[in-house]
């Protein structure tokens, strides 16, 4: 291995490491048991499952592998700047400069050319602009809504988020989506009538919910 | 949406769900902080975002598409089978039994074409003949070695592992990506020099280690 190589290689093994601190990052959805809140590592890696799996209900053509690592990455940036709540008003007011942050610091532990790879596939993802986007963005909205309906409303209950809510949330799921967004309209009906969900009337304190 | 392509995505969604529960299988190996162990749906994404990053360092040609799929996919069974702690000798003589059932029930909850392709990555890493099973499976030794470097020898020393049992728990990486064995054996020599380690004469109490 000549020293250029052995340097490269160490850059990579300093961001695998980094990455270990993405455990450590607590979203607001618990597990389907309700037992504790998951973390973005966790989620992160449902959601690329899902990405492999339910690839035939994305916009087409959809370049898979691109998609599955724009799910791995998407969450990165939380190890610096935190998860931000999506009913959160005032945490979602500064996510768009502590995420840039982020990304400066984070990607940039990586090789150049694989830095820009990293960064361009979560700017890509914040920008909802590509099919590999909009279809990762429906799934970051649908596992969460799985989640909540498996802790019969799980996070939804504990921070007042109504139905209407919801349904604005997980809208990006029928753009993308559509056959999804049928299934998570269904789930969001039952998850409604069995009480998962705060009525429209009652106040949120959260401003937002996870999907 | 047809009742067949309706209750195709059910079972998809049902196989979702099921994926929750790999976050309650826990490991032997800590975060990098030593704050508590990992679990196997974090230790997945880990290993499924080193697959993407590493791939210049495995045999060529490699199909990084699928290397990644059996990343996030290698440990699902053990949402039936729990994880086998790999230096535990009575664990590791039940493991192919258990996991086999586990296998035969977890990858059924898919469309029967879908079942066939996840068990066959599962199988594929398994038997480690593939340019991409090898390489995974260098991974898979790999990112636990990591965690037990950062958190200063966590499941080594409480379970009594030694440098040789480690060395022998990771010569896969250096079969399948020398590059990756190089740096892999600086980090255990390192490890070994800081104390991380029993020495050859303590008397481990599992019988081997996880990377």
């Amino acid at each position: 291995m000549s020293d250029g190589a052995g340097a490269r290689l160490a850059r990579q093994m300093e961001f695998a490491a980094e990455l270990d601190k993405l455990k450590g990052v607590l979203r607001k959805t618990t597990l389907g048991s309700g037992s504790r809140v998951e973390n973005s590592a966790e989620h992160s890696w449902h959601v690329a499952v899902m990405t492999w799996m339910l690839a035939e209900y994305a916009p087409q053509p959809l370049d898979v592998q691109r998609a599955m690592a724009m799910a791995l990455l998407h969450d990165v940036i939380e190890i610096d700047a935190g998860d931000s709540f999506c009913y959160d008003v005032e945490a979602m007011r500064t996510k768009d400069e502590r995420e840039a942050r982020a990304a400066a610091r984070l990607f940039a532990l990586l090789p150049a050319e694989q830095a820009r790879e990293a960064r361009g596939l979560w700017e890509e993802f914040e920008a909802g602009a590509t099919n590999e986007a909009r279809y990762v963005g429906a799934l970051d909205r649908l596992q969460p809504l799985v989640q909540n309906y498996l802790s019969g409303g799980g996070s939804w209950k504990r921070h007042g988020i109504t139905v209407e809510q919801v349904v604005e949330r997980c809208a990006p799921i029928g753009d993308a989506c559509p056959a999804l967004w049928e299934y998570a309209q269904r789930m969001i009906d039952d998850a409604c009538e069995r009480g998962y969900m705060c009525g429209a009337g009652e106040v949120s304190d959260a401003g937002e919910p996870e999907g």
